[in-house]
């Protein structure tokens, strides 16, 4: 299985791509990209929504996936802010389905609980638990890099609980 | 000038096409289109946003108009309905870039105020008003369908005025 995790932002959206390898004793998962599309701040919406756009479908095309993994959104944000992280997050989600790929969904505290164990945690013990589990070994190109592995990673945590329960 | 203007929503997004002809003595308002699409409440996200992409870049490759319209957002909406707004909003934003369109954005007091001349007009008196600027003797697709005119019709009263105050 691969997955291609993003997160979201009106100026940095992070995307990762993780593959299980389920054939090895013990599954075992593999890093295969990660980085950060950036949206100059100068450039009117529909240009920063055409960038995210394109760049997406160009990564999903090269990369492959099977599913695209995606934050669920955090609502304490407000309305101005959710609309405009709502704009970015339609045009990934579209891209996904230009793609013709399936979108799962995750909340952060899940997202957290899966990666670190522990639903609260802070983005360093996010990025450190990411890093240790794709035996990554510099620096990722942005926190927003390693969200999205850790969103790809929680995509897979989740199936393969749900498979071990039979539920699949 | 050709205008197409977008009333977007998470269930119903309106679209209506106006064209202004200026070689007439007075400047004269022709409505060239408008319609609803409507977006089941069954289907996934992705198909949904899908939908609303396809359909808008249809459109406006169909009506070939100079510029696309849209509204500003209602900011008293809670945080998750902003979201799921947002969402449509930047697929249709991203619609417009796809088809090299420039977009123009109202406030909702402006698009009231352009075209019933007052800011806080009810729902009623704004279709009744476009009807009227657009001589259309017949029901409306929907309410959407005839805020999408407005905000047309909007854009037009905007890009006169700025004409005659020697802006552009």
């Amino acid at each position: 299985m691969r997955v291609f995790g993003i997160d979201c932002g009106t100026e940095f959206t992070g995307y990762g791509v993780v593959e299980v390898d389920c054939d090895a004793r013990m599954p075992k998962l593999i890093h295969l990209a990660a980085g950060t599309i950036r949206l100059s701040k100068k450039e009117k919406t529909p240009l920063r929504l055409m960038q995210v756009y394109t760049e997406l479908v160009g990564l999903m095309t090269l990369h492959q996936p099977e599913i695209v993994a995606i934050e669920e959104v955090f609502f304490s944000a407000n309305a101005k802010s959710a609309l405009k992280l709502g704009q970015v997050r339609g045009v990934a989600i579209l891209a996904a389905a230009t793609c013709g790929l399936p979108v799962a969904e995750y909340a952060p505290l899940s997202i957290k609980s899966s990666v670190v164990g522990y639903g609260l945690a802070a983005k360093e013990q996010v990025q450190f638990m990411v890093k240790r589990l794709l035996e990554i070994d510099y620096e990722l190109d942005s926190a927003d890099a390693a969200d999205a592995l850790a969103i790809a990673i929680c995509h897979i945590h989740t199936a393969q609980t749900l498979l071990l329960q039979g539920v699949r």
